[in-house]
C-alpha cells in the first residue's frame, strides 16, 4: 500500500484510482486493497469518504463493498442513494448481495426493501430465497453462479457457454463443472484440471465415474458441518443441493471466512465476550453486552467470598490466612483455565470427542496432580519461610493438591459435560470454571487451617 | 463413517478396504476418513493397528499419512520398515514428502537420513532444500510440484503435459498454470477457468495480459503473511520465487492449515499453555510446560498476597475486608480479559493497527469505566446490606470503578505495547494484566478502607 504516499491524501489516491478504473489504465488493484484504504478515509474523514464513496462506479464498488465490514454495509444507504446501491447489488455474486440487502435490512427494513425492488425479478428471487435461510444453515452462505453442465451434453457446447459467462463478468473462482442430469439432478462434480486435458468432443457422461466426485450438502445442513467437510476433504468447492438438486455452492474463501469467525466465537466466548456485539460500532451495545458476563462473574465471586465468610473466625485469629488465600485460589482458576482451554480446542478441531472422554479427562488430573504436588512443595516452603508457621506450610501445601486435583478433573469434565447436552463448551465453561475453582480453592485452605492450625 | 458397523470391527473393515483398494473396486474412501480410523484403531488396539499398517499399500499409505498428526508421523518408523516408508514418501508431494521426513528426523535423526538415502537423487535433493528453511518461512510449506508452461509455448502441447502429469497422478489441486519465462524467470498465472476458454493453438504469450495474475511470494517470506495474502485476495494458491525464479507453490488447504494452527496458538497462549508442547505425547513434557506458566502465575500471586500483607492491621480490625476483597480482584481480572482478547484478536485479524492505539484504548477504557460504575453502585449497595457498613460500600465501590478503568486501560495498552516491541502479544499479556488487576484491586479497595474506614 506504499502506493497513497505519493499522493497527498488517501481522497487523491482513490480519485486517481476511479479515473484510471474508467480508463482501464493500469489498473491493478485488488478490491481488498482498495476497501482498506476507504476504511481508513473513512476513519480519518468522513466527508471525504462520502464524496469519494459517490464517485466510484458501480462495477468497482461491488467489488469492494464486498470486502467491507458488516457495520459498513449496514449504513450504506445513508452515503449513496438506493438506486446505486441496486446497481451495485446486481453486479454482486448472489451470496455477496443477499448478505449486503441482510445487513441493510437489520438497520432499516423499509430500505432493504426498496433496493430490492429495483433489482430485476430474477436477481430479487435469489436473494430472497437466500436471506430465507436461517443463519447457521448452509444455504445462507451459497452463491447461485456456478458452471453446471449436462450429462449428455459435449464438452465443447459447455466449454463455449463457459467462456460467455467468463466474457460477461459473472462467473469466478470457477474450480468445477458440475454435472447434472434430468430436472437438475445433481450426479457429481469434474474439476476443471481434469476437464482441460478431455477430448472436447466427448460428453460429461463418457468421462470415467472416478474422475467425478459426489461430495454434496444439503443446504439445509449446518455451516460448521460444510466446513469440516471442505477442510477435512481439502475440497476447494463444494456443491450445495435441495434433495437431489444441485441449487449451488460454497467456495473455499467463504468457508475460510466461517472458520475464522467461529475461532473469534470461541476466543470471546472463553473470555466471557459476545463476537456478533463486538462488531458493533456502538459502544454502549458492546459494554452492555459485556456487562451480561460480569454480571454474572459478580455473583460467582460473592458465592466464593460467601465461602471466605463461613470462616471469618478463623482469618480473624490468623490474618496470614487471608494474606494467602489468593494464592490456592488463583493458581487453581490458572491450571482449570488451562485444561479448560485445551480441552475446549481440541474438541473444536475433532482431536477429541464425548468417546475419548475418559482418556481426556485421565490424561488432565495426572497433569494436574503432577502440578498440583510440584506447587504443593514450592508454596509450602514460602508460607513455612514467610510466615515462620510450619503447618501454615502444611496447610497451604494440602490445599494446593486438591485445588489443582479439581482445576484438571472440572477444566476436562465442564467442556465435555456441555457438549454432551449441545451447549456450546466454549461459551460458560469458564465462569462454570472459576466458581468451582474459587470455591474448592477457599474453602479448602481456609477449612484445612481451621482443623490444623486452630 | 458408518461403514464400520457392519464390521466386527475397525480391524476388519480396514483390511476390507485395503482388498477393494488393491482391487481398485468400490474404492470412494477419502484418505482422511481412513487416517481418522486408523487413529482409532490405534488407540484403541495397537498391535491390530501395526498389523494393519504393515498391510497398507504404499500408494494409498502416502495419502493416509499425509492427514495423521504429527506424533504418529514421529513413529512411524517403529511401524513399519524404513524401506516402506521410503517408497510412501516418494509417493508423497514434495511439501508432504518433506514433512515426513523432518518429523521422524525430530525423533530419529539417523533413521530419516537412512530413509532419505533410500530415495532417488532428485526427491533428496527437494526434500533437503525444503527441509533446509526456517520453520516460519514459506519455502518450508511449498510444494515444487506444479504446472509451468513456457511463455512461448502453444496451450496445445502444454495441456498435452498437463494429461500426461495428471495420468502419472504427480500433480493434484492443479488452480493455475503458472507461466514463465527464459531461465525459469516467473512472469505470471492464470488460472485454469481462464485457460479452458482460450484456443489451444494459441501461444500463453498471446493471452491478453490482464489474465495474468503475477501475485508470489518469496520463499524466504515469513508463512504468516503469505496467509495473509491468500485470503485477503481469496487466492486458491500463490506462486513462490526465489528472486525471480519460481520454484513451488502454496495452496489454499494449506494456508488452511497455516491459519487454524496461528488461530490455536493464539487460544493457548492467552490461556498459558505452549501450542507445539500440547502435540506431545508425554503428559511429562506437556506438564512441565504447563508448569512454567504456573510458576509466573504463582509469583504474580504472590505479589498480590504482599499487596495484601501490607494492610494486614486493616484486615485484623475489620475481616470483612478479608472476605469482600477477592470480588475487586475478580471483577478486575475479568474485564481485563474480556479488552485484552478483543484487542489482541482485532490486531491478530488486522483490524486494528499500532496507528489505532488511540482509538482502541479509548474506546476500551470507556467501556470500562460504564461498566466499572454500573458494578460499584451494585456491589457497594450489596455490601452495605451484608455487613451493614455504608462506608465499606463507599470503599468498594471507590475500588471497583479504579480496577475496572485499570483493566480496561491496562487490557488494551499491553498488547499493544507487545505488538510494538514486536513481541507476540497472546503470549504473556494474561500474566502481566492480571498482575496489574489483581495488585491495582487489592491495594485500591485495602488502601482505601485503611484511609475511610480506620
Amino acid at each position: 500500500m506504499e502506493e497513497v504516499k505519493e499522493f497527498e491524501n488517501i481522497k487523491e489516491f482513490l480519485l486517481q484510482v476511479i479515473e484510471d478504473y474508467k480508463k482501464n489504465e493500469n489498473f491493478d488493484f485488488h478490491p481488498y486493497d482498495l476497501a482498506e484504504h476507504l476504511l481508513k478515509l473513512r476513519d480519518s474523514n468522513y466527508d471525504e469518504y462520502e464524496y469519494v464513496c459517490k464517485k466510484i462506479p458501480s462495477e468497482l464498488f461491488a467489488e469492494i463493498l464486498c470486502e467491507m465490514p458488516t457495520y459498513v454495509q449496514e449504513e450504506i444507504p445513508t452515503v449513496i442513494s438506493s438506486k446505486k446501491i441496486a446497481n451495485i447489488t446486481s453486479k454482486m455474486d448472489s451470496d455477496d448481495a443477499s448478505e449486503l440487502i441482510y445487513n441493510i435490512s437489520q438497520k432499516n427494513e423499509e430500505k432493504a426493501q426498496n433496493i430490492l425492488s429495483k433489482l430485476d425479478d430474477e436477481d430479487q428471487l435469489v436473494i430472497q430465497k437466500l436471506n430465507s435461510y436461517e443463519e447457521n444453515q448452509a444455504g445462507s452462505y451459497m452463491q447461485s453462479e456456478l458452471f453446471s453442465v449436462y450429462l449428455y451434453e459435449k464438452i465443447d457446447v459447455a466449454l463455449k457457454r463457459l467462456k460467455k459467462l467468463k466474457e460477461e463478468d459473472v462467473l469466478d473462482n470457477v474450480f468445477h463443472a458440475y454435472v447434472v442430469g434430468k430436472k437438475g439432478r445433481y450426479i457429481g462434480s469434474i474439476g476443471l484440471e481434469e476437464l482441460i486435458v478431455f477430448d472436447r468432443g466427448l460428453t460429461f457422461n463418457d468421462i470415467p465415474k472416478d474422475k467425478i466426485k459426489t461430495y454434496s450438502c444439503s443446504h439445509f445442513s449446518d455451516i460448521s458441518e460444510v466446513a469440516e467437510l471442505v477442510t477435512n476433504y481439502n475440497l476447494s468447492a463444494i456443491a450445495i443441493i435441495d434433495k437431489d438438486k444441485l441449487v449451488g455452492r460454497i467456495t473455499h474463501d467463504d468457508i475460510h471466512d466461517v472458520i475464522q469467525e467461529q475461532n473469534t466465537k470461541q476466543l470471546y466466548s472463553l473470555a466471557g465476550v459476545n463476537d456478533d456485539a463486538e462488531q458493533e460500532e456502538s459502544m454502549y451495545r458492546i459494554g452492555k453486552n459485556r456487562a451480561f458476563w460480569l454480571g454474572i462473574n459478580l455473583i460467582t465471586a460473592i458465592l466464593a467470598s460467601i465461602v471466605i465468610g463461613l470462616f471469618d473466625a478463623t482469618i480473624q485469629s490468623l490474618v496470614a490466612l487471608a494474606v494467602l488465600m489468593p494464592i490456592v485460589a488463583s493458581m487453581g482458576g490458572n491450571a482449570g483455565t488451562q485444561t479448560l482451554t485445551v480441552t475446549v480446542r481440541q474438541m473444536a478441531l475433532g482431536d477429541i470427542s464425548y468417546t475419548d472422554a475418559k482418556r481426556t479427562i485421565k490424561k488432565e488430573v495426572v497433569i494436574s496432580l503432577f502440578n498440583g504436588f510440584l506447587f504443593a512443595f514450592v508454596i509450602g516452603v514460602i508460607a513455612f519461610i514467610w510466615f515462620k508457621l510450619p503447618l501454615l506450610g502444611v496447610v497451604i501445601a494440602l490445599s494446593m493438591v486438591i485445588n489443582l486435583f479439581s482445576a484438571g478433573f472440572f477444566g476436562a469434565v465442564i467442556p465435555i459435560l456441555l457438549e454432551k447436552f449441545e451447549i456450546d463448551p466454549a461459551i460458560g465453561s469458564t465462569v462454570i470454571l472459576t466458581t468451582v475453582t474459587d470455591i474448592v480453592g477457599f474453602f479448602s485452605f481456609l477449612g484445612l487451617a481451621t482443623i490444623i492450625l486452630l
